[in-house]
């Protein structure tokens, strides 16, 4: 049986879409189960649609009953992995611990530096010389699980945060399907907080 | 007239080492006027003695004494440019003020991620899949002042801290020099944290 994920996005889905590529290429042995949004107009949710996914919206207005939508949707379509790809809201404790380790997300930044909001003018205005992007499992708080994978970003002295980020999505396209594929082959221990990949 | 440095050391000195070996191969166009540490038999101090360098220990039993004394000998040693290599005490406000933008560090992490001590150790445990090591200016905080050059180091899945610490002092042998380089030719200005480097 094939593996199966399922997508919570808020906006354009440009991860989302890129990991669609990658499956339609034969890049990632997947399948999308679900695309899920707390945005009825959220421009991913609509492509979804349009691509003829099974495709949810979800109201989080009260973030209990969204978050228990979700749980029900995603179980449904027995999705193997969540990942989040610009998805704008915090799951809480008791989510997350549902589907523990069960929860990626990619961050544009080397995490531990610049979390939380527009990480990329976090680290621009920083004034380092690199940054990049991460892939890490999702836990209880703010960009802090474990790291699958991250990707290295040079940052240029004639730079701007919008060409920045631009250069770091075109790494988080690339990294975030790889991160899945290494995570639904299932070749991996968590060693304190080191995610360690097993030779095949 | 050459370009003088002063060198502020408590350990072996390997990046006081490296700088002393880059001069002698036409790398770095400067002068070693003074080492000083506030450790009278600090490996590095008695090495620079040995290379016939001005050497000087300084008790910083009085802190504020200790930092008048190498203020003093800085001064009439003519350095250019305080560099900071192992040096393991927090210099005062004053200190930093009385040098602004004349002290450089460098320190064993992609900053602002893991500063402070064993910031090797910290990245290896943390799970990061990159870390690297950082020259920036000294400030009154901690590791936190504008960065000058990076440089990147990949964790292995069977990498020790040791060996990644091993890995790390390499690349700060290299770009210690270079960011010294950067900073002497004083073709560099500072945009809010970003210090950008003029083409010559």
């Amino acid at each position: 049986m094939g593996r199966r994920i399922a997508i919570l996005l808020s906006g354009r889905g440009s991860n989302f879409l890129a990991i669609y590529e990658n499956i339609l290429r034969g890049k990632l042995d997947a399948d999308i189960c679900a695309v899920i949004s707390d945005r009825s107009k959220a421009p991913g949710l609509l492509k979804a649609k349009e691509l003829g996914l099974p495709s949810f919206f979800v109201s989080f207005k009260d973030r209990a009953k969204g978050e228990e939508e979700t749980a029900r949707i995603i179980e449904e379509r027995g999705a193997d992995l969540i990942c989040l790809a610009g998805f704008m809201r915090i799951l809480s404790a008791n989510f997350v611990r549902r589907f523990k380790g069960k929860i990626l997300n990619i961050h544009p930044s080397l995490l531990p530096s610049f979390p939380g909001l527009d990480a990329q003018k976090q680290a621009f205005e920083y004034g380092v010389k690199y940054s990049g992007c991460t892939v890490h499992f999702v836990d209880e708080g703010v960009d802090s699980g474990p790291i699958v994978k991250q990707a290295i970003v040079k940052v240029f002295d004639d730079d701007t945060p919008q060409k920045l980020a631009e250069r770091i999505l075109r790494e988080e396209h690339k990294i975030y399907s790889e991160a899945i594929k290494l995570v639904l082959d299932n070749q991996y221990v968590i060693e304190g907080r080191r995610v360690l990949f097993k030779k095949k």
